[in-house]
């Protein structure tokens, strides 16, 4: 199998989940039936909400690059990012290696497309809001985003949950913006931040969604067994 | 904060309950307070318990060197190693690398001495026995082990959590094999196998035991802090 590099830490909880889920994808008998990979599991990735939102703070674009050649070196075939906000920086990541990048937005906006959702509730974060990435991804294939008009609440989860409160302490308010974005007229529902991703059970029963972490996992466990 | 190279996926959840402790360790206001780390997640490292037990099988010895070189390269400024077991590989990853090596097993053997411990029921793999890994240390610090003296038991508890069983599913078995090792004369036990450290809660109530992957934790964040 091919190992994949993961540029991690954003949040570190975040990048143990996904390991957390390429464990749980496979059907092991031991130890070498799972996927390798190899993580950067790097918490001082300057904040993306600090550079952002903000608009202060050192970039993430140099370390992000820094950490794609360390991957690289280390023996990665490919690299992955669970978080969606940093795919802001794809171009450095990109431009730090020569091996695939595993993009979680192109892969998700695929993803739903072929599910046959058009009108996209979007949990996630205000900075992914205001950067845009998932814009061209959804365009690319005939997807709408529905965002909250006002979405601090938001962002209140997310800090909430990288500052070590209980996930459960948080599916309340989150249970409430899901079933707001239903009210503005999504069909479906964007797990769009890997935050977020510890919280699938806020999800009002029976509604569609898609968490953009599970894609990315696919697509790993794909690469990793070609 | 100087990152750790992780050598790992032996097993792979071991290694990610590493992480997890090391997140739990840390009172974290934001992502940056925690400690970076370099993870080698190579779950197709040749089986120790094959290579030791059966005498057979690939020499895991040159992939950890390799891993260790892998590492060290990405930029880790230390190695540290979250299986018992594959201690008996320390020089062939002491050899890959010129940076310090946090051996798990000289550190627990200190924290043993230090809390009075003497003579110390073994929650080992039959290979750790088998391969006397903590004779050494052990003999340093004037700890004298106890083994089961039919420890397959102990290894079916392995397999089970290596080919995904519950934990839940083998805490009955490990509290009957603790029990027996205070009847053998053990005055505090051992948790020396990372996949039983999924399991402390098999540790009869109020009786004293260390976990070495915990003493692992401590001395990684000692260094990565330092």
């Amino acid at each position: 199998m091919k190992p994949v590099g993961i540029l991690g830490g954003m949040g570190p909880e975040a990048t143990i989940l996904l390991m957390q889920k390429m464990l749980g994808m496979v059907d092991a008998h031991d130890d070498a039936d799972h996927i390798p990979l190899i993580v950067h599991q790097n918490p001082q990735v300057p904040s993306r909400i600090k550079a952002l939102i903000e608009g202060q703070g050192e970039d993430p674009g140099p370390t992000l690059t820094r950490m794609a050649q360390d991957l690289q070196q280390a023996g990665a075939q490919a690299i992955a990012m669970p978080c969606n906000t940093a795919h802001y920086y794809a171009p450095a990541v990109v431009a730090g290696s020569t091996v695939p990048f595993l993009n979680m937005l192109d892969l998700t906006a695929a993803h739903l497309a072929k599910s046959g959702a058009k009108r996209i509730g979007m949990l996630a974060s205000p900075a992914t809001r205001m950067v845009g990435v998932f814009n061209k991804p959804f365009a690319a294939h005939g997807l709408t985003p529905v965002w909250l008009p006002q979405d601090e609440a938001l962002l209140t989860i997310i800090r909430a949950i990288k500052a070590g409160e209980p996930a459960a302490s948080q599916i309340t308010p989150l249970s409430k913006i899901a079933q707001d974005l239903l009210d503005l007229g999504a069909d479906h529902l964007l797990i769009a931040c890997t935050e977020l991703s510890l919280l699938t059970n806020a999800i009002p029963e029976g509604i569609p969604y898609t968490d953009s972490l599970e894609c990315l996992t696919h697509a790993i466990a794909k690469f990793a067994t070609s």
